[in-house]
């Protein structure tokens, strides 16, 4: 209460986090010596992988780029933001385990429909984290960079929520159509990037480019 | 003797080595296939491994935390502290190890004592080496950074010192029961995050604040 | 649309992706205990895995090489560099799991080809996102850091454009005979790290050498 | 020819893959769930598991507190300094596979001997990497930070040379007595973090400690 942290640490801490998290997905794809006879069947065979290689990736890439956005507008962080920040960090490490599973059992009709709800419900946990972890630092205007506006953030949260609405839909989805419910995860992640914002906008700035 | 490390490079070492044990901690948890027919169930039956994988999840977080602390604190470290740090590092990347055994073990009553009195020992070690790195630095005020006075060491010291008793504590408990034990390990965690302080009191540089 | 990201959180992230994915390739590296009677005629049989963990160190490292060239040339991101340099990063940590897949089916004469021009075909996917991303660049002088002109990033984009042809021509000798492939991607790695260039040219700064 | 790199990014980039090499030493330990019948005695029965462990990481620690203190003596580094790092890197990410190896064999005696002898050798391999770093170091002053002499990097090379004959003496040993050998690899490794020195000498920058 009352102390804070520089945000220098926290970021190069969180860049760590998500750089490890994003690359330890592809240990989950791998190939059976049994399917070297026919390698290129293999592979093909091998789609829910990619594809939950890709839904994943993209979705920490789209977070990656909105958490960039926010520490560059804070110039310290109090206790409450790097609790928040640490759970939020603790959901993203989670996901490689929900993506290797959901791979596995994409073709399997018993266990697809959990392991997809179960995917889903970690990409819902994550962008609640996301939210709360937004009200908090709109809360406290004292801890961002002088020349940022409680504005900034705002639209950062204005553009970070509706994604739990789409996730919790989704899931809705995947209960009925699991393989489809999996494509609308990566939709989900791929506006998400899409919407993303710079830190900074050219006007603001413009005496500084050539 | 009379050299000494600016401390730079030293943080981006160390956020590494703890970014890293912290996201490798995720491939301890898996599902095996025979699970598949009622994945729920096999979901469900993994709780040793969420308990386990939150538990050293915000330990290790808790020690960052800390550490980020020390060493804004610091200016240069000389050899004692380096090496110190280095044995503290070793500890903590150690820790995915105990973590997977007691995740593992914790529903076999034969081995479930053992590898839970291997975990909080393991962090009762982790807990002892920060004890140390901290009364190093507090004999050497030479390295602190210009304007933190050795107060501020002695303040952390102060924080994370009874660790050591609470962790003896709770392995003396998880000879007895062992399942209460692990929750133990995951209160003292979590306090261990709630008392972390940040680097700088704003009273302190109000002059920086828009 | 408009907005933009300064380029020191790109760069760290970008790091920490191409040193992970440049470190796991190691965990595909492996000796069965079955080998353990003759332990080195095991390690000399494991050569197919040295060959495969030397070419794609050598590949990312190269590449990590000219990244660190271009991103050292922006002061800037915008949006469709961000993106572009995600699915960059999508496809170098999608790496070890073709490299890992050609070790393992070198001396399989039915998996074998299929392999290899698998990991051509994603080393040749790389090098056609490098050119897409340097296209990025040279329409937006803008981003470049004042004093880096549109000539430098254009040197870097004729210096990488080659690969593309040599990546295609390996693929086709990769299905006659693909042993002698496998030496192709080595030896295109080699010369793209022999030919990356710095970012500094000792004429422009002299003064600040001692 | 004749560009060159600022050194900054070089160290992130060498960090990241220090930092990862040295915490992927962990997945190597392990122990069956047969053990399990009797904890203790499979905990206490994998201690070659420990002392490779401890073993890499002091000798990886070592490692990156002399890269650290080469690369603060550097403002730039040319082609050649690049490429001799990217080498010493890749034997440093390596050194994982050897470690597992001898960790896994030592108590095997008719693989004991040669997994000793090929851990030793990639030690080897990796000191006569350092000393030939530093010699092009030495050969190019102008690559130094303006206020460095050589005279700090040949200090740097005398230290750290003799190990290359260390590792071949015990390399010797280790086809007589493995066993004993491993702890001949120990000792160098913490003499070597023994007499690592500083990147600057208090004497020289009396003024900035408060």
């Amino acid at each position: 209460m009352g102390s804070r942290w520089s945000t220098g640490r926290i970021e190069a801490f969180s860049d760590g986090v998500f750089a490890i998290a994003i690359t330890l997905l592809v240990l989950d794809i791998g190939i059976p010596a049994s399917s070297f006879d026919d390698l290129w069947r293999g592979i093909a065979h091998e789609w829910p992988s990619y594809l939950a290689y890709v839904t994943s990736f993209v979705t920490i890439g789209g977070l990656w780029m909105v958490h960039h956005g926010i520490f560059r507008a804070l110039q310290y962080a109090d206790a409450r933001v790097m609790r928040l920040n640490l759970l939020l960090l603790m959901a993203v490490s989670f996901l490689p385990f929900p993506t290797g599973l959901m791979a596995q059992a994409i073709r399997d009709t018993s266990a697809e429909r959990a392991a997809v709800v179960f995917y889903g419900g970690t990409l819902l946990v994550i962008s609640i984290l996301l939210r709360v972890l937004l009200d908090a630092i709109v809360r406290r205007p004292d801890l961002l960079d002088p020349g940022v506006s409680t504005e900034k953030i705002r639209e950062v949260r204005t553009v970070a929520t509706p994604n739990i609405g789409f996730y919790a839909a989704v899931i809705v989805l995947s209960v009925l159509v699991p393989k489809v419910a999996v494509f609308g995860y990566l939709v989900i992640a791929i506006v998400a990037v899409w919407r993303a914002r710079g830190d900074e906008s050219p006007q603001a700035r413009p005496a500084e480019a050539a």
